[in-house]
Order: C-alpha cells, then structure tokens, then sequence
C-alpha cells in the first residue's frame, strides 16, 4: 500500500459496530501505523481512547486526539451520541472524514443534518466497490434509501457515474439499472418508471445509461461501471458477494475496502459494516484518508452540478 | 452421480434458453446417456430432435419420443409454444415433469393455467438449492413473484420450509426472511408487514420461523436451512452467488443443480436459466427426474395442506 501525501484528519467512532470498541481499536492503531500522515480524532470514552494512545509509540501519540463522549453511552445503548459527535467535527471543520460502523441509520441521518444534503438529493446513497472479474464496480445504494422513488434511484446514477469518474479516473462511464433480466421492462415497479427515467436522463462525468443488467454483471464486471439499484437489493447482494469472496482468500489480497461511501452529503463520510473487523476498519480509515487527499467528494459534486448534467426530473 | 431407481419421463423445451436449440440438445444427450431409466419427451422442431436421436445409440433412441412444434415457432419468435406444450403433457400425464430454460414467465403462466395453483397460492414461486458453509439453503423466490404481497411471501414460506423437509430429509426447518438486518422491524415496506406475519404464522413440516436474516447468511447457511424473499431481491442474490461461485471451480464439484423448481402448482416444473450451459440443462434434468421419483411435489403438498398448518391470512 503505497501512502499518498498530505494529512488527513478522520475521526473515528469508537462505539460503533457489533464488536465495537475492540475492532475499532485494532482498526485505529493498524490505520495510524501504517500511513505517518494520518491524524486521528477518537469519539468515544475516554478509556477507550486511553487504550490507543496507550499501544502507540509515543511520537505516534502527537497525531491522536479525542474527544470524549459520556462514558455511559454504550451502556445505555445511545450509540449514535458517537457517531453525531464524529460528525459534527467534520461539520466543524476540525475532522476532514469521518468513518463510522455503526447503525447506518444514524450515521446517514447524523451526516444529512450536520453536513447538509445535495440539492436535489433526497436520500444520500451509500457506495461500494467491489471487485470483478473484468476490473471494478461501484454498487449503490447498499443501504441507505429504502423504498426509494424513480427521481431518487435517478440522483443516484449521476452520483455514481461522477463517484466512479472520480475514484477510477475513468472518462467514460457504463451506469446499468440492476433488474432480473436485460430487455426493457423487465423487473419489478421501481425498475419498470426507472429505466425510461435513466435513459432520458443525461448523466454527469461521460456517464452512458446501458440499460438493465442483472446480478452476475455485479460479479463479472463486463457490461458496467456503475450499477445502480435500491437499498434494501443493493445491502442484500453485497452482503451475499462479499461473504461468497470471503471465502476465497486469492481474490481478497487485492480487494477493494469493505466499506461504502456516503454520496449526497457535504462531506465524506465512511461507513463500515456492523460486523467489520479490524482490518475492514482500518481500510475504512484508509479510504477515508483517500478520499480526502484526492479531493474526491469536492470533485464528484463539480460534476454533478457541471453544464451538461440534466437532473432527474 | 448415483441413479435412483424407477422411469421418470421428463418433457424438455427444446425452444427455451438464450442459447437454444443448441445447450438444450447436449444437455439433453447428456442427461439421457446417465440416466437409463430416463424417458425424454423432446417438445421443439423436428430437426431439432433428429440431432439428438441420431447422436443416441440405437437402443437409446427407445427411450426418446418427440413432440413436433411448428418449425416457425422459434424463427417466429413464438417460443412459448414450446413450454406450454411441453407443460401440457404433464398435465396430460404424458410426461412426470417438465424442464425448460425459457422465459420464467411464461413457464410460470403455462405451469399456473394448464397445471393449476395449490388453494392459497396466488402466485408459485421459484425455489433455488444454494451450496453454503454448514450444508445447502433453499432460496425463493428467485423471479416468479414480482411486488408480491406479504400474504404471497407467507405462502412461499410454508411452500419452502415442506420443500426442504422433503429434498433435504430435514425434521425441523429453519426458515428466515431475507433482509438487510436482523432486528425486527429492519428492511423495507413488505418486509416489515411480512415479519410478523410470519411470526404468527405456523410453518408445515417442523417449519420454524426464526427471524430477519441478511445476504451473508444465504452464504454461510448457519441461520437458516430456507430463506425467503420477493422474486425480484431472490432473483438477483441467486445471479450474483452463482456468478461469484462458477468463479471458484473447487467448489462447483459438489454444488446442487443450476436450476430451480416451481413451487405453488400441480405438477413437477424445473426452470433453467436462461443463459444454462448444456451441464445445467442436464442437472435440471436430472432433478426433475429426481423429484418424480422421490414424490416430492406430491409429499410436500401433502405437509403443506397437512393438519396444524395455518394458512396465510
């Protein structure tokens, strides 16, 4: 892993996920360990914190602070007290991303109140990569909207295609509608009003419509860059594809973070799974520093609001 | 592969799959020279079905008889013809079972009006045997009940939970719905209806309803034997696994049929996809002559309509 220049100053939940605060502990030391110019902001008790600073070698110390939240935030179950906190020092100004395993929930409403939505967007999106036999994909929503209408699923694309624009330098983008077969029309409700929608629409940063693909296109990577579906159906193939890659450990060494970016918010916001390890945290952090440095949500919104962009009617 | 004993008389459209006549007439060989106690019932283009029986041995040739669709049907894009003749001898009791890789749908309408809906089902549903970790999970639907109600998804639970007592010899059935986290109330609109229906409900053949399960668990088999879900979330988690499995060939070895059975209607259907290879076209036979022999439709009907089942309010 190569480290690119530049601080990068993300806070870190210490109270979400499953198995929080242990893994994000690991994930925390593993993160500063290996990139010297990552800064750390730890919400979250203070022990817990103690617990970091503790392992570190103490000039590792000068790039840590905290800040402390009720000791009887766990106990008492009001997890998103973190999370709400982490945020807000990216809306402050004093984090520049914020990475969370915590309920997803929280932390897209958290990110939508304290960093604002953008215009045009109802619902962020949450964003994955994940990687195919052909190269990589971006897969959104994986959790965020559920239930979402045409004009949503719509905001999504063009999120996408400028997301997938940005992070994989690509000048053209292949957006497809994740349905259940290829001809026009098929799938359920939602994909029937959307695919009209999406093939009227002009899409930001080269991004092309190619039509409906379907779930082994998520896997093999050939027909598009950029495959766009609801939250509930994204968050279930995800789920299922990265516990079917799990097990086999080739493909992994080069696979992409397990964790999924927040787009339509004013900031960059990281959210790992509840069930994350260390090492999926600590390649949250990671992708959070990535982001940062290389500008990538500042970027992807340029696009998106550039001439030639037509917004989702 | 053992062969089980007794005639099992399978009707095949040859019409059906993306790339028919062709995987259709190997599969269809195939299966024929394993199975000696296999019939085949060929339903397509007379020159089609020479292919088949000039490539069998003589005394093969006994075995296989063909019904002759208009040569036209498949130049004229009429493929239905070609399932719902192959449907009609079953219902005729000409053939024990039917296996076409065509068009779901219209293998689910000639299925529903020739063979007839079990009382209660509004829609039969696609049912899918996934390798997983601890053992194999029944998956439905996977594509033939698109926005279907909770009292739909109800009844594919019971259809489910008989299904994989009777294939899988299982004396309690774990049966989850498919969501994307496992606290009540989590996933979207139906899901939210369909959980505490289930609850309530009482599943056929030791059905046991234990609760919201995610797309990892479809994966790693440990929560439930049976997961249910709408045909479109089923649809496109089946592409997607199978894709991301037929990339990991040590574990296809032992891997159940590439091809699912429709659960909710009179008669023995197995559905192929529609991209099936001449392998998954002479697996989906191979399990339709399985089902026959072993009774399953019938023994499962009988759990289904069985004393201490509740139907689905």
């Amino acid at each position: 892993v190569t480290v690119e220049p530049g601080t990068a100053r993300i806070a870190v939940d210490l109270l979400g996920g499953d198995h929080a605060p242990a893994v994000v502990v690991d994930g925390a030391l593993r993160a500063c360990q290996a990139d010297p110019a990552l800064h750390l902001l730890l919400v979250g008790p203070v022990e817990v914190a103690g617990e970091i600073l503790a392992a570190l070698d103490p000039v590792d110390r000068l790039r840590v602070r905290t800040a402390s939240v009720g000791a009887g935030a766990h106990a008492g179950g009001h997890l998103e007290v973190g999370v709400r906190t982490a945020v807000l020092a990216v809306a402050d100004g004093v984090a520049d991303a914020v990475v969370s395993a915590g309920s997803t929930g929280a932390t897209v409403t958290a990110a939508a109140l304290s960093l604002g939505r953008r215009p045009g967007i109802r619902r962020p999106a949450l964003a994955a990569v994940l990687p195919t036999v052909a190269g990589r994909v971006v897969l959104l929503d994986v959790g965020a909207s559920i239930d979402p209408d045409t004009a949503t699923i719509a905001g999504h694309a063009a999120l996408g295609a400028a997301y997938a624009a940005t992070l994989h330098g690509l000048d053209t983008v292949r957006v497809g509608l994740l349905s259940i077969g290829t001809e026009p029309g098929k799938g359920d409700r939602v994909r029937r009003d959307a695919g009209p929608l999406l093939q009227r629409m002009r899409l930001p940063a080269g991004g092309r419509y190619v039509g409906l693909v379907e779930g082994h296109d998520v896997v093999l990577g050939e027909r598009a860059d950029v495959v766009v579906t609801d939250g509930f159906a994204g968050n279930v193939l995800l789920k299922g594809l990265e516990a079917a890659y799990a097990l086999t450990p080739a493909r992994r060494r080069d696979a992409p973070p397990r964790a999924a970016v927040l787009l339509g918010v004013e900031g960059t916001v990281v959210v790992c799974h509840g069930a994350a390890t260390g090492d999926d945290l600590a390649s949250g952090i990671a992708l959070a520093a990535h982001l940062h440095r290389r500008a990538v949500v500042a970027t992807l919104h340029a696009l998106v609001s550039g001439p030639g962009t037509q917004a989702a009617q």
